[in-house]
């Protein structure tokens, strides 16, 4: 980040015509935009929307009300437009990317589905880590690959989304992991589940991290939580994140699993945090928790709790305002206005 | 609104290819439109934005940091595109009328406004009343030719802003009259005010209040309070938000001193509010007081606090998007994907 540029968006703005930080968070978003693209003149026009897919082994436990299958449906729906996020897409101008990472049927429609396949699923993270190094390699490496296109199209804005029945289970386990949180605080309805539900999901994913801890011990690091406890996309994103930072591309973070991904590469770069800005507040229950560890304020509170990168695209139209605003509004000087005499 | 649009919005609404409920916010918002615009495919594409400037007297008793000519440099500078509401109009393809219920100075530019002036500025309110009855009359009908004019124009969505040096004074004044609260809840900064600012603000206010009681007694209604304690721009809005709603315009409310006007509107029109949607919580501190009072609960909370329609604008993507997810999002029998087994 350019710390020229963003002194001289903060005088810009100072000097637009209207009140001293009346345009509230739109002004911070403007700023730190300056700052990250290292420009006068911030702009959100080119958007990558990356969907990492993968299915799940601890689906196996009953923890979601849709079968697996559907993750393999849901990426033909991606590729053929009718998904949330592929309609988004198309309403933003957006570029749209769909990764397999890896899921337990083929898809029924696999043209234009970019194959990362790892495994057919992950391994069930009850009973067992729920990948390999190899494993947890090459999703972060998938994830790195999509940030590398991202790059080459001049992306000024990335945005990862996920699908993968189960993964709310996985993204919860792995938040616990990493936070040393109790799963009773980070576990929710993902999908939909009803109150039992919810607490049979807990009580698997304490399962999962009494397994963990009992191998890990003492020397848990955030690579060795998610191989344990991740999914394949969640780690692609992971690797995706990294991999944007790394290049200097701005990242617009989702919901509750995009979050807990980006709290896993936050712990492993932390440097890397001033690169998210971060678009919404899911209606998960955990995701206020994450947010918190993130230090994170979300542009967002709609109830969303879709994925597929739904919420982080439905905030892009608001940080393409802010750059309007910001490089389009008049100076008082330009505009003839008299400022305030206070 | 059309109930039977309504009933097939939320019918869809189930059967598109998320889990239920999961957009959050932007379900309601598609079902609401599809029933005031009595359709199965509800749009925002045709937005209108109408500005109503006007000064008033009570700046005489310096409650502003700005000086009162502002209000004709922000006229010239809305029409010459430089504010941030002409910003945002043109990001979004939105019509801007820019229209002067009457201001202290000319406006530098006037070629493009149009000219409603009731009189230069509204009389003080802290010692007489701001108007008088054919003045009232003649604010409210201005406003009303507005939303005729939005009608013509096929407006899918309007959205009424405003300016005027001095206007939050008169709007915490009016709601105060309207909510029988005391200044100190409802009195803010405006512009940027210190809080002594805001204290000489509100003993103003509670000046105008007493005199406003004096003179009506128990006779006090929304009219009496608009005309003794509204500015022009305020009393022209609420006859545009009374005006759409007799035409069957959906409205987007913006920020505090239309949410007065909305409310003063909603007072003599009860059944209007139905018309209403609600775009931003302004950081203006009594909005939320306002809010409540109608039961509103918005989109988007950015901290803003500028006026001009500004945060109505910003939010107006978000209406666009939850159309075009329920438009175009593919049936979970279209797909061919599998619905929840629970």
């Amino acid at each position: 980040p350019s710390d020229t540029h963003r002194q001289r968006a903060l005088a810009r703005q100072s000097q637009l015509t209207k009140p001293a930080g009346s345009l509230g968070e739109l002004e911070n978003v403007a700023v730190r935009l300056a700052a990250l693209q290292g420009t006068d003149t911030p702009n959100a026009e080119q958007v990558q929307i990356a969907v990492f897919a993968g299915d799940h082994g601890v689906c196996d436990e009953g923890i979601s009300l849709f079968p697996q299958a559907v993750t393999a449906q849901m990426i033909a729906n991606f590729v053929t437009g009718g998904a949330a996020i592929s309609v988004m897409a198309r309403q933003l101008g957006a570029a749209l990317e769909v990764i397999n990472t890896g899921t337990v049927c083929a898809p029924p429609l696999s043209a234009g589905v970019i194959d990362e396949q790892v495994a057919a699923g992950t391994a069930n993270l009850a009973r067992e880590s729920a990948m390999d190094a190899q494993q947890l390699a090459a999703a972060l490496a998938a994830g790195d690959r999509s940030a590398a296109r991202a790059l080459e199209r001049g992306c000024q804005l990335f945005i990862a989304g996920e699908m993968g029945i189960g993964n709310t289970t996985s993204a919860s386990a792995l938040a616990c992991a990493l936070l040393a949180e109790h799963p009773t605080h980070l576990t929710g309805p993902g999908t939909g589940l009803d109150r039992q539900g919810v607490q049979h999901k807990a009580a698997i994913i304490q399962q999962a991290l009494a397994r963990h801890y009992q191998q890990h011990d003492d020397d848990a690091t955030p690579l060795t939580c998610l191989q344990s406890l991740g999914g394949f996309e969640i780690a692609a994103i992971t690797g995706a994140l990294i991999g944007c930072a790394a290049r200097g591309i701005p990242v617009l973070v989702d919901g509750f699993i995009v979050s807990v991904a980006a709290l896993c590469a936050v712990q492993l770069r932390p440097a890397l945090s001033c690169w998210l800005l971060f678009a919404h507040r899911s209606r998960e229950p955990g995701h206020q928790r994450i947010l918190d560890a993130l230090e994170a304020t979300p542009l967002l509170d709609l109830g969303m709790r879709l994925g597929e990168g739904s919420g982080a695209a439905v905030a892009v139209p608001l940080i393409r305002s802010a750059c309007a605003l910001h490089n389009q509004m008049a100076t008082f000087a330009d505009a003839g206005v008299s400022n305030a005499d206070g």
